[in-house]
This record gives C-alpha cells, structure tokens and sequence, in this order.
C-alpha cells in the first residue's frame, strides 16, 4: 500500500478547507496518510505521527503545505531517509514549493503517473567540535551560519578548506551555502545564485570588514571549516535560519557534502530559471 | 590657565610609557590635567575626574589615546559640551584618530601655535518613543542600527523621511549613518562613502531580501523614523556599534541632525582623501 | 499671452492622436503652442521651431512627450532659460516624466491652478580642457561618464576634488552624478540613491580593478577634475548617456555645478520615494 | 632531447637581463631552446619561431616572461596542444603567472625533479553563429564578454543554457567566465570567486539595469547561448580581453567547455588561497 505523510505549516487558515480535502482525495486513490501534528490540527481524526517519527514509517513521499520555511524544517527531518517531497506554496512561488494549489491535484497525478521530476539538492552536514570533541551535529538544505550576537560590532573566524587556510574575516557572520541556499541568505548577503546542480558551495561573507572579502565558491567534495577566534563579543551558529545556538572561542565549525540528498518532486515543464526570473522579479521576454 | 583632558583605552601596554610622558609634556607647558579612570591607570598621581564629569570641567580640549572606538565613546561623552577633540591612534591609522604617537607633539605645538584644523562633524540625535512616549535617547557620531536578534531570521522596519513613506525594510538590520559613519558599519553593508562635510544622511539596509533595497542619501535636516513593525523574532537598537537594547513592535527610533557638533582637531596637511586611500588600500599614483 | 513649447518622441505612434489633441486643449486655453520638429511630424499645421529656438522664445513651460531620454535631451537644450519643464511618460513611469497620459489634463489644470510643485534639479557643467585650452563644453542633468573603449581593457583616470587627489581609478569607467542621475548609470554601477535636493555629486567607478573602489558623495560646491592618463586604449566622454566624444591622455575633465537648475513640474501629492518604490520594485506597505 | 619554449612580454628592459641568462641556463642543461618573436628581441642569435607555431614544434613545456596578460595570450596560442606553461611574473605576484623571478631557478630545477604541481584549468570555446552560420571561433582562458560600444547606452542579450531561457539582460555587458576567470573582470563586474577545481561556469551581467540581476554559476557541462537582441547601438564580442570584434543583431554566441585544458606549472607550495590573499589584500592571521 502506498503511504504519503503531510507536513503543513501551523496557523494558516486556508489549510482548514485545503488539508481535509487533500486527505481525502489520497485516501480515495488507496494511499495510507500520515500527518504530522501541525497538520492533524486542520485534519480531525487523522492518522497523527510526531515528525521525527515520519521518516520510520517509510512514507512514499511527503506533501508539505507552506511556504520554504516549512519545507527547510521538514526537509531536515526526513533528510537522512531520502524521502522525495513535494513542496506546494500556500501564497506566492518559493525557490522549494514551486507547486500551487491550483496544480496541487494536477502534480498529484502526474506524481502517479511517474510523469514528475526528482531533483536532487545536496545538503551539509557540519559537526560542531568543542575541545576536540563533537559537541553537535547539524544538518542543513541551506545554509549553516556563524553569526555575531545582536549588540556585538562582529564576529571574526578563521576559514579552511580541506586544512589550507583561506582567509581570516571580520563581519556580521560567514555563510556556509548550499547551490539551493544560494537563493536565501547568502544571495541577501551579495554571493551569487547557483544552478542546483554545480557540485559547489559558497562561502559568503556577511557585512566584512575587509571589502575586498568576497564570495568564495568551492567544491562540494572539500571540508570547509570555520574557527571562531578570539571576541569579547557573543558569536552563534544557525542552521538554515531556522535553529541556533552560542559558539564559543575555538570551536570549530566542519562542513562536508552530507552522503544523502533532498530529493524534490517538480513538474518537469518549471525551470529553475523560471523560477529565478519569477522571484527576482527579472521581467520577461 | 589652560585645560586638557586625557580619555585612553583601557588594557594598551604602551600608554604606561606613553601617557606618563605626555601628562609631563602637557604639565610642563602650563596646561591643567584632567584624566579619565581608563589614564588614571596608567598615571599615578594624576588629577582623575569621570568621563561624565569631564565636560562640566570645560577642557580647552580632549586628547584620546586609543583607536575610533576610544574617541566615539569619548565624543558621546562630551558632544554636548562642543569640546573639541584630538584624536591619536596607539597603532594603525584610524579614520577618527588620524595622529600618530609619532606627530604627537608635533601635532600639539600646532595646537599651541592655532596652526589645525578643527573639523565639525554632524552628530545623529534619536528618540526612541513606545506607546507615544520618549523612553531613551541616544547621540550618535556614526550611526544608529536596528538589528535583528542573532537567532533571528530577519527584522521588519518601515521607514519614513520627514512623515512621507520610504519603504518597508525586511533584512537583517537598517543603519542610519551619519557621514562620519559612512566609513563604518554602513560601508561594510554597501553603502557609499560621504565626504565629512556633505549635508546628509544615509540610510542602508543589512542584507535586504528585496535586492533593489539600495543605500539612501537623504538631507540631514531631515527627520527620519525607522518603526519596528510585527515580527516574532527580537529586534534591538546600537548606538555607534557600542550600546544597545531590545525594541519591540511598534517602537519608533527619530533620528535627526543634533544641534551640537564634534569637532575634530586635525593636521591640515591630510585630507580626507589621503585617510581613505590609505584606510581603503586604494594605493597611491 | 501664454506660450507653450512641445517636445516630443520620435516614432511613437501614439502621438499621431495624443499631440494634436494636446494642441488643440492648449490652444482652446489661449495658449501659444511651439513644437519642434518630432512634434510637427505629429501636428500637421502646428508653429514649428527648431529645438535649439525653443529658449529664445521665451515659452512659460515646456511639456516632454516621451521618456526619461528625451526629457533628458530636452533639459539640455533649455537648461540656461530655467524654463519649466513638465515630463509626459508614453509608456511606464519614469524617474523625470511621472505624469502618465491618464494623468496629462488633469496637471495641466493643476499648472494653470499654479498648483504643482517647481522641483529645481541641479545640473553638472564639465569643461574638457586639452592642452590648457577648454576643448568643449557640457551640461548634463544625469551624469558625465569618462569610459573606455568597447574592446578597450579599461580606462585610467586620476580624480581630484577641490584640488585635493582623490583616487587614481582603473575602471570601465568613472560616472560623475547629479542627484538626478543617482537612479540612472551610477545606480547601475553600484551607486546610492540620493534624494533629488541633496547637495551632492557622486562620483562611481564601473567595474573598479581594485574592489575597494567605491562610490564617493562630495559636495556639490565643489570642482570635480577627472583626468585622462596614459593609456594605450581609447577612452571617451558622454553625457548623460546621450552624446560622447574621444578624450586623450592628459585632457582634464573639470566639473561644477552649473548656475542654472532644471525645473520639474509635478503633481504635489506623489513623492520622489514613491516613484522610487514603483520604479525598484520596492513593494508597498 | 628536451625542448622548452619561451614567450615574453615586450618592452620589458629587464628582460635584456634576464632572458639570455635563462636562455643559457636552459642551454647548459641540455634544453632545445625556442624563442617567440618577442623573446628574440631580448636574447640575439636564439632560435626564433612565430608564436603560432611552437606548438607544432612540441616544447615539452613553455616558459611565459611577463604578466598574467602575457600568459593568456601564450595560453590561448598553445591550447589545443595541451603543452604546460610556467608563468614567471616580472613584477608584482599575477593569479596565473605566481613564481617570481627570485624564484625562476628554484622552480626550473623543481619542474627538473618533476617536483611540480600540474593544474588543470578549464577553458571556453565559443562559436559566433551568423545567420545560421559559425563565422567565427574562440577560445578563452578567462571570459568571453559581449559588450556595448563606448558610446551606446547599453547592450541587449538573451541567455540560455542548455536551450533554456535564463534572462533577457540589459547592460554594459554579460561576461561569461572559467574559474579562472573569476578573478579577472568578472570579480570587478560584482562577481564570486571560484576555486580553479570547481566544475562550473560563471554569468556576470556588467551593470545591469535590473539591480536584481545577479551573477549567476552554472555547470560547466552546459551549453551557455548569448543572444545579440535587438539594439540601435554598436555591441562587441572579446576574449580574454584581447581581441575584440563587431556582434549585430541576431548573433548567436555559444560557449562550451574546451576538451582542452591549460596546464600550469606551480610549486606545490603556494595554494590558490595564498594568491587570492595576496592579490585581495585580504591581510593575514
């Protein structure tokens, strides 16, 4: 029997009407579902799992409803099991929920039919290691970011890849950026967009000191690691903007290619490009 | 009888030679000694007063011995009172502290014969007003920051000049920058640089989502107001990247033109221009 | 009796009906109606001067059919009369001709009302001078750029402002800005906006070999001098994107303020920042 | 016997200096010498070849006397032969020519030991399509740029990549280029830095209209199309900076990755990473 979980994003009204109804057409077409519990809140007697507990249901694939936040969360809990998702936007285009809800049951077909693309994004995986101790784990679909505290001037680490030293930078943080993460914060910050494909990350630079310190794209087979040195002032590391925590001076930050991928379920007739023009406002032909 | 005040950065080795000796120069040429806590430290004996209590002593003038944060503390301290200022870096060229220990006592017998420049610099006074009421008030000589927490995803300002709408702000902070503080944290954000005495203000965003959200020169008689709009992340103020606090939604931080000036005492051989080559490593003809 | 002068677009067929319905609304008004000769090809019959008559005759405004290009043209050609100019857009908003053909009568009844706002826009005056001797002369309400060659490396210009040696530049090229033109070229090319009454020029290397090259704000009460050095490429002048010439190692591009202003004609109730807004793609509130 | 071949920049007067030494010291070490036209001048009586057939003569490697300009023109000349090239700067340190001549002999004698690093470094070959027709080919070590004549406003291309349409761009210019490249006009045009390993091609738009058109890094196994559009103004077409012609509306350029590689000689000692620092001035730890 083919099982799909949701995952949906809390609070949004509209998911009151769209969630029961997309429940209910998957059951119709003999799908087992799984919700998670923010989605069991639209959904009333709904077969309700914790999210860590998707992935070890083995679920065919996973509909999250919301926006790239959503999917960045969900995107992490199900990483490691290389579970394709299907990311459907609940208001305007995201980089990650291309589809609309008004192609949702359209895709849904096509996702039957085999007729849909599975893109694969790599992800970091990075170890936080404290007195030579791992004291850490992250995984990341974007980005991994060392940032200075709120009231602090900046933060100043040291980069490597793969031991040879790059570069000492001061600024507001360094941005560790995956091709798909390329598009979020690293972009905000002045690095270039990548093609998800190119086998590269990017060091990003955030607000240097130094102007001259400027992205710095490498190869995703490399270990880029990012020392912090000496401050009085707080530094801290988030994980796809999404989860934080205080670093401290010395703790080294190591990043590598994670051995698994984010596999996205995308109509084949949506380029990337397209979707770049489209939320880059570029205009048209 | 003539009067100057010493204000030093705490924790420099050499000003225990330094400071001693100038205290002897200055004592020798007939000028009454003020020192702040941070001197005292390094002069024993010398007639110690508060750094807020230095004003109300009326110096002819302040020496700083430190680099441009020692002096943008200094200034704060005594903007108000309009106590010009003479700035002496402990190592490399600062764009406040453009004297060197070896011009030291050059520079001062070009104070003594009235053979310097004095420089005005525009200062940023804010009011900080929650539910319509003033709640602090900051004087800046770089600039005024509101900065999302270091957790945070992002802050949201509106930003209006004199009441007409500029624009909504989501990034990682908005700077109001005074032209002095165009060579600080606002060029770090892409901003442009001000001559010293252009009539302006700037306002630059951190790492704007909107891309197009480009750095703004405005007139400095005018009033700007940067509101905390709705956000669930913490937001904070900095006053020259050295005091700060939390603000909340609704806050309103007006900024304008303060009625007082720092006044910079300078060798009139160097030029701004020759400060920012060499700061900016644009090398030489 | 009131005089008018219409500037006009060339090949748009849209004024075939738009200009000589324009004609016959002023004309019934009691106004005298000059055209130049891209309005008479729209306006058979109509009083015909030649556009550098148009000042002489002493016309109480001048209305521009077309966009920013040939309201940019126009203001040259009547930039030392001071006469009012009101910019008519045929197609999007621009950042001089805001009034859209919807908007046309209704601010024209507003200019008889004398109910619109007289913006004064300063302009740049450049003299080359080559060998001692003033070669030629410009006036430019956007910018005057010193650029390389099309298949040219790049081009080497020494900057001085009031005298005072700025930066030796090795660019694409060198923009020296009005406000005005802050949201032209020099936006381009990495520039900060300035509001239109700001008294400033801006001077913004395209493309800089040294990447700490960056946008400059002087006072507008200053000389500007670009100079040309040794180069073996070709380099050129233009103004405001709209005419250039070649330049030779060693002529000096010398610019001011000009004593006159172009006077923009506008609705009072849409602001320089909401035009701003439209134009990036700021988004609203 | 060996063979070494050596090409040189001209008008270098050190050069009447140091190439007869090198030319002896390769001679009594039992090389077959081959001199560029260039080189000649320097070192009378050497065995003379045109640039454009050493590699018909197989050198087993070629010695570039010059700058990183110098280099690129060598490479290109020798491309498709794959013959390795050591880059010997005659003055400050170059991205692609990085021994000094302090260091000439210590790394002769290490490419003697074969105690040298060979890098790989991709190049571009691209075709002009004319009316359906290749008129002409290039190869490039650095950038293929497509550019607007001195005086036009602006250029105006298409870009696809492997047939799909990226963005219409409006600019001074689109510059696509190598890893290597990145740290040539592309890095001044606001473009990333791209380790020499990474698999990948750049598109750096040069002053675009639209802020938001960002660089933008795409594999390397892609066909990358720039379109000439529609344009009353002169646009251009260089490689490497250093050979330039006329591009007319309609022209098709269509970039690949060469089958060919540079290979260049580098003591195993200095990494990418030491350059870039140097060069950048990004300071040190």
């Amino acid at each position: 029997m083919k099982t799909v979980a949701l995952i949906s994003k809390p609070e949004k009204p509209e998911l009151h009407t769209v969630a029961p109804k997309l429940v209910e057409w998957l059951t119709a077409r003999g799908y087992s579902v799984l919700a998670d519990s923010d989605t069991a809140v639209y959904v009333p007697g709904v077969n309700k799992v914790e999210r860590s507990e998707i992935a070890a249901n083995k679920p065919d694939f996973v509909i999250v409803l919301g926006g790239d936040g959503t999917l960045l969360a969900a995107a992490r809990s199900v990483a490691r099991a290389e579970i394709p998702i299907l990311g459907v936007n609940l208001g305007s285009l995201g980089f990650l929920t291309e589809v609309s809800l008004d192609e949702l049951y359209k895709t849904l077909e096509a996702v039957e039919r085999h007729d849909v693309a599975h893109e694969a994004r790599s992800m970091l995986e990075c170890r936080l290691v404290r007195d030579g101790k791992t004291v850490a784990e992250y995984i990341a679909l974007n980005d991994i970011v060392i940032t200075k505290g709120a009231i602090a001037r900046l933060t100043e680490v040291d980069v490597t890849v793969d031991g040879r030293f790059v570069a000492n930078y001061k600024a507001d943080g360094v941005i560790v950026a995956t091709p798909t993460g390329s598009t979020a914060y690293s972009l905000a910050a002045g690095g270039p967009v990548l093609e998800p494909t190119v086998d590269a990350f990017i060091i990003t630079p955030v607000s240097p000191h130094a102007l001259t310190n400027r992205p710095l794209v490498v190869r995703d087979s490399a270990e880029i690691a990012v020392i912090v040195r000496s401050t009085p002032d707080e530094a801290f590391i988030t994980v796809d903007g999404q989860r934080g925590e205080q670093v401290f001076q010395g703790d080294q930050v190591l990043c590598r290619k994670s051995a698994h991928k984010i596999h996205l379920l995308r109509l084949s007739s949506r380029t990337f490009f397209d979707v770049l023009r489209t939320k880059l406002k570029w205009g048209e032909r």
